[in-house]
């Protein structure tokens, strides 16, 4: 059994589990290094910093096993301090997921916005989107599209487009409305998605996130080949078998085709991949982000009062969102940025004067295609969403991608790695077919808070329904007054 | 010098030219035929048949000097006798580019499309699409959107759908608004794209397409490498290093990388692709398309007064467009149709009696990966299109795609190949910058006529122009009705 070639975790952990069912797997490695989309950088400057995938948080559930399994630490990104809305070159700082808006009208709109995307997003089943009752009309919108129809505002518009674009590293224009609407479904909504206390950025692993492909590794062994690019995967005969760019030939039972959808084009396939594959695997771009860590002497941002988290709007600006990346013992100050630009502003006089600069440009990974994960544009989804995980003879299909639970997260590669070795384990009649899917249970170190609404986020109406409401109750003081006119003047007949 | 691999003859026109320079190419051809998208098959029952890229027309200038150059003969596709708009389950016949609409509304609406879209096309330069005036607004739109926002009528936006189909083989929600109107636009418009009479499907090779290759291929002789599918491609040392799936390696100078942009993913690069181009190699798909032959005892359809196009609009209709595919001395009676889905239908006793049948599914060719041409979905283009031809060190990118003049055809395909193997003769010092572009001189057995619009095409309303009048003059009629009336009620004061 073998395990092909780049993505996070997913290759490890399917090996891992293979190993442990007494398989003999062996992964390939397109790269010098394991951890795929997550990057571990140690040097004197940082400590350790994560140039790629990093953050974890609660309903994460079997990344947090493994990382306990490793006794590799989370701690808490910090939030003690506000948090800052820049827009239209002001800061205005606030607590919680969401910047607060004051004017009643984008009150209501932003109120809406939220409310509305996440009640589409029940609509989607998280392991079959192309089956919601709307999948066609929604697939065939873009996200820019849909917040044309649900906003009214247009701060709420440009709240909304930095949403999608810290989210999924792409543009509301870009990406399909079903896609979208159930990316954020699958890690639990809108709050949870871009929270960090009690979301999707609560944590970061103390040590760097690439250790838990690193200790996977380890317990792997020597069946672990580094720089080892697959470049042709043959099934005509009773193995697979299996070519590697340092000319090394492998054959196995099965393989685990781990990378991002777009990736299986590095491989060329004897047969051909089925039409349906060969044209889904042409169409699932990865996002583009630069991921950049600047260091400071100290972290003048707490003294302010600031977090470090910021919120950034304004038009041009590189940067969308950053988080503080200050060392959990107080140690390295920093903050985080990404951008899907290529220039970086920060506004501070002692912003201006950092100690290191770190960054990571993943747009020029040729084995990840960017980061962090795959997007459907318009059509996409409906059309060939449902062959994504649906295996080819002896090959079968993982990657965060594949996954039905934060899929594009370092959990939906433990999942997705985990469930395509539990495929194989069933071809080969080890397990049954029940056993495949399973659910992880709750890690009690790190709890999931239920995102609380109040009775008026339930209950305000939106802009378009306010409007029709105060259009309703003007035509009644109008009709009262005219009513009331015409009976004074005794132009109605009196009884 | 080596040309790389797939797609219609631009390699073997940039290898054509560059050997007629005293060079020496080699050509390295995935397939074990030569052709890529352009595919004749040979058999008894049909003779000869174009199962890929068949038509040429008017403006196509350097594929039918090639033709002649090899004595291929071109002939007229059948269109003698009426055509057929099949809608709604009803037939209805008749004669020109496009379906007359009897409606009054749907002809204004129709007509407003057309003139529409040649009109945006206009402001958009064919080299450089992301320079039009408005390309980051239209490039934020699929087609679909702005159907929405042109036509008034269902009927005017169903049949803009098939033009879509027909055209890109792709969907009007998956393609940028921006994209699709330049490629309409360096096509020569809606009409020269649609038309088979003095339009892109006017005329078809004598003896099948393929053979402009085949002739390119025999004049290379042993240059030509067949079954030899590039995967790696090293620029790290002095001359260009290429390794091919039948485990040789070439060296070369300069190497033109001539496939479909985003078979560029089937090669490794070292070093890696710049971050731009490895963005836009993920995010241009092929177009989808199934090629079907249907061959009947006779041409029944003719002698019914029909010439054997069909212009097909039903709710799952899987074919939208037929053409007679008879050979040009009345044999072998054949109708051509495309489709986007796996079933067909054809509405005729005797059509369901046909006596033999060829298809091509270009959805599962490993190395096209789809047919006839990339689509930009929305955002693409202006983000990622410079870089399309841009060379990388000693790669050179040819291919239809990266045409300015029928792009995504035949004619595009040698524009493109002769376009990079002059760009390498200029890198070499053979030729000046000015000579790396070339027009080329009409075609005097082809002569393109213009298209000539009538004063009404030009001058017809929209839809929404004839109710903006109509509701000002309703309005000026009101107002003067009731400008009679208070007058004859003496409510004006009277001078």
């Amino acid at each position: 059994i073998l395990a092909v070639s780049d993505i996070l975790q997913v290759r490890l952990s399917a090996a891992k589990l293979l190993k442990a069912q007494g398989l003999s797997p062996v992964v390939l490695e397109a790269r010098d290094r394991v951890g795929g989309r997550t990057f571990t950088v140690r040097n004197k400057e940082t400590k350790w910093v994560d140039l790629g995938g990093a953050y974890i948080g609660p309903t994460q559930n079997r990344i947090l096993r493994l990382a306990r399994e490793y006794n590799i630490k989370t701690y808490k990104v910090n939030e003690q301090e506000n948090l800052v809305h820049y827009v239209n070159g002001k800061s205005y700082p606030f607590k919680g997921s969401f910047p607060p808006m004051w004017n009643p009208i984008v009150l209501l709109d932003f109120n809406n916005l939220w409310r509305t995307m996440d009640e589409m997003g029940k609509e989607i089943p998280r392991e079959a989107p192309w089956r919601a009752p709307h999948a066609e009309e929604w697939d065939k919108m873009t996200m820019q599209e849909l917040f044309e129809k649900i906003c009214w505002t247009s701060t709420v518009r440009r709240f909304a487009t930095l949403f999608v674009n810290v989210n999924v590293t792409s543009e509301p224009h870009e990406v399909s409305a079903l896609w979208f609407l159930w990316y954020v479904k699958q890690c639990g909504g809108t709050m949870r998605i871009f929270s960090t206390t009690n979301g999707g950025q609560e944590r970061k692993f103390v040590g760097g996130s690439s250790q838990i492909s690193e200790c996977m590794a380890n317990e792997l062994g020597d069946r672990v080949k580094l720089q080892s690019p697959v470049y042709r995967i043959n099934q005509t005969g009773d193995m697979v078998v299996v070519e590697t760019l340092d000319k090394q030939t492998y054959m196995a039972k099965y393989v685990i085709v781990a990378t991002p959808p777009g990736m299986n084009l590095k491989m060329h396939f004897n047969p051909e991949l089925p039409p349906l594959r060969n044209q889904l695997i042409a169409r699932v771009p990865m996002g583009s982000v630069i991921k950049c860590m600047v260091y400071y002497r100290d972290n003048f941002w707490r003294k302010k009062g600031y977090c470090g988290s910021m919120v950034i709007e304004e038009e041009g600006a590189p940067i969308g969102l950053t988080l503080d990346d200050t060392k959990p013992d107080g140690t390295v100050p920093a903050i985080m940025g990404l951008t899907q630009h290529s220039q970086h502003v920060l506004g501070s006089e002692e912003a201006l004067h950092p100690v290191h600069y770190e960054e990571k440009n993943w747009c020029e990974e040729e084995y990840s295609g960017g980061c962090y994960t795959a997007y459907f544009p318009p059509g996409i989804l409906t059309q060939y969403g449902r062959v994504l995980r649906e295996p080819v003879g002896r090959l079968y299909f993982a990657g965060t991608e594949t996954a039905t639970e934060w899929s594009g997260y370092m959990e939906g590669a433990v999942q997705a790695g985990e469930r395509a070795a539990r495929e194989i384990m069933c071809a080969m009649g080890k397990i049954p077919q029940s056993q495949i899917w399973q659910s992880e249970p709750p890690c009690l170190e790190v709890p999931a808070l239920p995102f609380v609404t109040t009775f008026w986020e339930r209950n305000l109406p939106s802009v378009g329904g306010l409007l029709k409401f105060m259009g309703f109750s003007t035509f009644l003081s109008v009709a009262t007054a005219a009513g009331l006119v015409a009976y004074k003047k005794g132009l109605l007949p009196r009884s």
